[in-house]
């Protein structure tokens, strides 16, 4: 999964207020006779520690954090994931530069694996599917789980092999008007479609079997060649190289949603698990793609359904040309996978708060890789170590303490579906619900020496802007990260100016770019994800590290030492006026024509929200504690556990996943586009329904901003 | 709906560590530099407060109130529930003796009512249902609305008479098995079963309508001459009085579910609404019933279904015994009910807290009554105005402030399902889920000048004792209102001894009792519950009314003000246990033969939750508030908005309704119950479910008590 920079949750004052307060605790505090707590109890973000943990970030110390997290393969659960359990546990318990707690948190989760003993086989007469190439001792390493698709049922299917693009329905559709797909076997290339859905979306048509490879157009710019061109010549994926994956779509242990999956937890047959491919399917490289697709007989696929290769892109007629060594041969997969249910440790670290060690900023990443994930995830977790480490220090040397408390996680099995982290939630959700501040994640660190994509809440906006005016950009000692951005960017906010808007999920080119189209870095989930390429070809000298580790820090400090809460409710409101509008244009038409009103919360909600900057109030703690909190569960009043009935775990009226992708409402998006595509009227009535919700929750949100009595 | 003193949520701390508190506070504010602040935020409860409240309430101003309120009828969103909304508002922005704001909220809801030009009608040859009676000239008033079941479909079923008893399912199913109640109409008495389930329980024996009847036996003791036995010569029900009600059995407004009911909101068609009677069903009164009852063929009834009339009680031939005068005659009923969505409106009010207004203790009562309600609810809004008013005196005379904000709900349309309060807590739904100490509900506050119900979480038991041991019984001067308790009561508690547990809807006995069985005072939603009734017959005089007024005043004060919350977790494991120890009786064996185990969580809460209250801390505001937040929100890990999907609006694993009705865990019982008697696989597996989510639960809830971090 890929995530750099995502700080979650929530809505924030202005720094003019800060200001007052810092003011008038400096006077208090000269005052001897007060209690000793008031020092504490008043105190602001420490610019010099601020100063001091920038400083001591040290790339060289993030190079050996990866070089020691990537000895070996580190497979969840797999004995050299147990071996970064222990590697992290020692750092976080270390008695000079440790946190104050660190320990396990185990769970049984249900995963996926190829049988070491049967391999997965594809054959056409000869097999295909060989190991991936050997280029440095690391692929010869005997743990390297052999390519696969994680939660592909066994099977043994056998048919004539048909091309499907990407896998998306309308490719299916497409396909199926020239070829009977009964009885087939699909090959589809990643990208456009998800997974799982590759073969989700064929079953229907009686497909029977699904491959899926990386074109080399998708992730190598069009380069191919191993003499040269590619990984150990560049960065490029060499042919031989496979891309592994979960192939289901759920969150977290998908035996027991909602629920910790501890030993004695529930768990729902197998039968009702959904999103997960119902046909075999299984990941290859490209060189074995390319001798595939380019033998294929039938009618010319379409333009855009064209990779790199040098060869017509044919649907198959079903199978091969007439005139292919492969003539008229089936293709057979052999697939062994085996589901097991194992067990898998999130590792936990905290610094207590000294002033409120009741509110929680999290920082978190996974620890589990495919393969050696030196990129995928090991970049994240070795920027983790090292902040943590400067942090750790600072407190064990009595120098620094944090406000607030701050948790670390190192998740295990995400790679399954973000297991340890949802885990993590579903056991502690009512503590996590009520005392967390935010929560910050950093996978893969950097990825293309080039880019820093932060995703977050739009009340994050200013920290990011604070943070990364204090980080020299990588190799640019003088330019601050965020200067560089401004002159990168385009976007525009009427709050902000120029350049200065982050939306979610939006991604920004800081550092001047490197020219590729990659969708990611190549070596993405292969065996060639390691650290020789990490510091050959991602960041040698580790500077974009660096500067991810001191922006990252920086953030997590503020978070924990500000007094009022860096959060801003302005920036909010500015997102969901942009919803908003883009709600009116798309909607309000059709929807007034059914007498469905867009809500009076929808249209208020902004000047409640505008405001909450500007409220003025007195330096007692308890009212300091009341704004935080205002602040703090704002974003809870947006959250309706029955607003999405169809889909798991979304709860967020304004960041739910939507099917529709318009930048709008999510559930009302999703609700209308079926409403006007079905024209029912129970369909109208789930628009009408979904908007009364949004509106209340607007309303709930305006509430909570407003005089708490 | 019947609730005498409710106090709802959470868990406490101990007594000694206030006294910690204090005395540090005393020391440190006789410093004169410290910040002015200090003094407050550091302050507890003042004892000459608590005095002062006491004496101030006064019985006359109860008597004054009623008198004001029950001058008309004020049936939900009449002319006179108007004129009670403005005579509140009055009342609560008086400038010497109101809140610091008062306002009205307004709903459009969802209510049912009798067509005034087309009265309801039951006939057999000749019409019955006469008005009730008149003693007094309050039946005589225009305004009044007759008797009928809101929410009864309109229709004109026409059919034998057959007697049913209670309406429960097994009645019907005693009743088919002699009788074919195809085309019948069945009279029920009150009693044993929901109102609107004496007709959905019928409904599938292809019953066509219900009349329903207030048998003597079960309010009057048996008595039923209005020549000498009943009002207005006692407090007895005379012959023509009928319970109204209503007759759906869902929380809040139909329409609306989990949605304020606001103009714009989404309303649910009217066919998705369960729980209201598929057939006409009419109340009528016991000398109705008589004529009717008395005049039935057919086999006898078993003696269980035998009432107070002296006559045999028959099934009904169907229909009655040839020798009557009814004969052969069918029962005809006409019944013209309207649905109608009308404005009702909450008076609310609220005193800001001094130093955490962020902090909410609301108390209420429903507004709105079926007649002139005396009782039911003017009984509880007497006492509640002169509460609000020595609360608002002291306020406005600078006297006084709490510590928390107090809110005061007066509730529109409660008679037709709780309406008012649950628009109200759908509507701010996140800032009371995230603000609210405790909510005290004081509808009918006296009814038999003999008994306190006190119903309400485990950790409230304390601040009752300590309240009720500062207030005198009635007529008792010298015996507080908790002596008389510990000598009334026959119930122990491994905590506090004999008489000292207060459970969830238990009934204790406190004042000297009259010796009756009515079911409650037998004037219940009639024409009979008015001023004159509850000033000579329920509490002459006034002093019960005072009783209670300083009971749950005295609570409120203590909720507002303690610097600690007076909430005691010990208090609550006691209850957990008690129902993990039927738990493990009635289940435990039959749980392992399938391997279910009662989960960790639930054999090891016991310790955390005890010694939560002997925690240390210090003085420091915000230490104080983290334990309060923790003692707050301690009950919110019991809520699982997926525990019940069969149960609309229950969330509490501990305190949702079962029907299983068994002392233990709720949700586990019914599922237990149903597998039980299933045997099916897929009801074993949801017992296993609900027993995971419950393990989860407790989980979460004692980690909300253990060390913040």
């Amino acid at each position: 999964m890929i995530k750099t920079v995502l700080v979650g949750l929530v809505c924030g004052a202005v720094a003019l207020t800060l200001g007052v307060l810092i003011g008038h605790f400096g006077i208090t505090n000269n005052s001897s006779s007060a209690p000793s707590w008031i020092n504490d109890i008043g105190k602001d973000v420490d610019e010099n520690i601020v100063e001091k943990f920038l400083s001591e970030v040290d790339r060289l110390n993030i190079e050996e954090n990866l070089r020691e997290l990537t000895k070996v393969p580190h497979l969840a659960t797999s004995e050299g994931d147990e071996q970064t359990v222990q590697f992290m546990l020692k750092r976080w318990q270390d008695p000079e530069s440790g946190l104050d707690k660190a320990w396990r948190e185990e769970y049984e989760v249900y995963l996926s694996f190829p049988d070491a003993k049967n391999p997965n086989k594809v054959t056409v007469g000869e097999s295909f599917l060989e190991k991936e190439k050997n280029y440095t001792k690391d692929q010869e390493d005997p743990d390297i789980v052999q390519p696969y698709a994680a939660y592909s049922p066994a099977g043994q299917p056998k048919g004539k092999l048909v091309y499907a693009n990407q896998g998306k329905p309308s490719d299916y559709e497409l396909l199926n008007r020239t070829v009977d797909l009964r009885g087939t076997i699909a090959i589809t290339r990643y990208g456009g479609a998800g997974r799982g859905a590759k073969a989700i979306n064929a079953a229907p048509y009686g497909v029977i079997g699904v491959l899926v490879y990386t074109d080399p157009l998708d992730i190598n710019d069009g380069l191919m060649s191993d003499i040269n061109e590619t990984y150990p010549h560049s960065w490029y994926l060499p042919p031989s190289g496979v891309e592994r994956g979960a192939f289901g779509s759920q969150y977290g242990d998908m035996l027991t949603p909602y629920l910790a999956a501890k030993e004695e937890t529930y768990r729902i047959p197998f039968k009702n698990v959904t999103g997960v491919p119902p046909i075999p399917i299984q990941p290859i490289g490209f060189e074995d793609a390319y001798r595939l697709i380019c033998e294929l007989g039938g009618e010319g696929a379409p333009t855009e359904w064209k990779g790199a290769f040098n060869c017509t892109y044919n649907f198959g007629g079903p199978g091969f040309k007439p005139e292919s060594a492969f003539n008229n041969s089936d293709v057979k997969m052999a697939i062994f996978n085996q589901d097991v249910i194992k067990n898998s440790s999130n590792v936990m670290g905290v610094i207590r708060g000294s002033v409120e060690p009741d509110r929680y900023v999290i920082y978190g990443n996974h620890r589990d890789s495919w393969v050696h994930g030196a990129i995928d995830p090991s970049s994240g977790t070795s920027v983790m170590l090292e902040l943590s480490r400067v942090l750790g220090k600072m407190v064990k040397e009595g120098k620094w303490r944090p406000r607030r408390s701050i948790i670390f996680g190192s998740w295990g099995a995400e790679e399954f579906g973000l297991i340890g982290s949802a885990e993590y939630t579903e056991q502690y959700f009512t503590m996590l619900s009520e005392r967390t501040i935010a929560y910050i994640n950093v996978d893969i660190a950097v990825f293309a020496n080039a880019t820093l994509r932060a995703s977050a809440m739009p009340s994050l906006q200013n920290i990011l802007f604070t943070a990364t005016r204090q980080v020299s950009a990588p190799g640019l000692d003088s330019t601050s990260v965020y200067d560089n951005w401004v002159q990168f960017s385009n976007r525009t906010s009427p709050t902000h100016g120029l350049g200065k808007k982050i939306k979610k999920s939006q991604t920004s080119h800081l550092f001047p770019q490197s020219k590729t189209n990659a969708r990611i870095y190549p070596a993405y989930h292969t065996a060639y994800d390691t650290f020789h390429y990490a510091s050959n070809f991602i960041d040698p000298g580790f500077f974009s590290h660096q500067a991810v580790a001191r922006t990252a820090g920086n953030v997590l400090i503020r978070l924990a030492d500000s007094l009022v809460l860096p959060l801003n409710c302005s920036d909010y409101a500015e997102s969901l006026e942009d919803y908003l509008n883009k709600a009116v244009d798309l909607y309000q038409e059709k929807l007034s024509s059914r007498n469905i009103s867009m809500g009076r919360s929808l249209l208020e909600f902004k000047s409640t929200f505008s405001s909450f900057g500007f409220l003025c109030f007195s330096p007692e703690p308890l009212k300091v504690r009341r704004i935080n909190d205002q602040l703090m569960l704002l974003d809870r009043a947006f959250l309706n556990p029955l607003a999405f009935p169809d889909k798991y775990a979304y709860r967020h009226v304004i960041w739910a996943s939507s099917s529709a992708n318009v930048g709008t409402f999510p559930g009302l998006a999703d609700a209308f586009a079926k409403a006007d595509s079905s024209g029912q009227t129970g369909d109208w009535e789930k628009v009408h329904h979904h908007m009364s919700m949004l509106s209340q929750a607007i309303d709930g949100a305006a509430g909570m901003l407003e005089n708490v009595i």
